[in-house]
């Protein structure tokens, strides 16, 4: 059910200057910052071998990826994988026993429609199901 | 300079029960476990569209794994990216500023030549330059 990964985040407290580092370490132009308000997030992006790479800076205190890097602090905050049809997969996932957070899918970026595991389900890793179709 | 994501790993642990789990979840097979001695842990495998997905389990309490783990706990453990030449690939890091924590490549599965970035030079996240060229 899972074709592949489709992008990986990190958060960060200080967007401007992960984007910096990043750029040097990586060599490869990195978007320009881009806010999804309905995740109370700020974000940069670029892509390494077809998989995007996901800086994430919080801005809503109250969001869960503010209260991800207040618990976790900086670093990876979640894997995303590519499946053809997010719903049914989740209900693959809920039917091996792993708890789907989201009722239905969220959007993301573009035509991503998203939808987060249970980490407490997956030894702590938070890994969320995606649908693209770009 | 870096070419790819070659593999992720996710610090877990219980190990069998962290395979039974993500190999439900991914449908895929999984590795027979393994011990990497000079690391103080037991793993297991899975290839995902080209990139390793690899479950790590520590067995030494005072190795950097373990440590990770009680410092972070289960979830996302490193990055490894691919590189032509890792000496290299250590050395252009080290000029952008990033401190390379091993002053020499360590061995790790397969072929695996491993330095590890200072997760403090990267916003948290554990990134490492693997060369392989199997």
């Amino acid at each position: 059910m899972i074709k592949q990964i489709h992008h990986i985040n990190f958060i960060v407290r200080d967007l401007d200057a992960a984007i910096e580092r990043y750029r040097a370490l990586f060599g490869a132009p990195i978007s320009a910052p881009e806010t999804l308000p309905q995740r109370g997030v700020k974000l940069a992006r670029f892509r390494l071998s077809g998989i995007w790479l996901v800086l994430v800076q919080p801005l809503d205190p109250s969001g869960q990826p503010a209260q991800y890097l207040e618990k976790h602090g900086e670093g990876f905050f979640l894997m995303s994988c590519q499946v053809d049809n997010v719903r049914k997969a989740a209900q693959q996932a809920s039917a091996q026993g792993i708890n789907v957070l989201d009722s239905e899918p969220r959007q993301g970026l573009d035509d991503w429609q998203v939808m987060d595991l249970d980490p407490d389900d997956l030894f702590g890793a938070t890994i969320q199901l995606v649908e693209s179709h770009e």
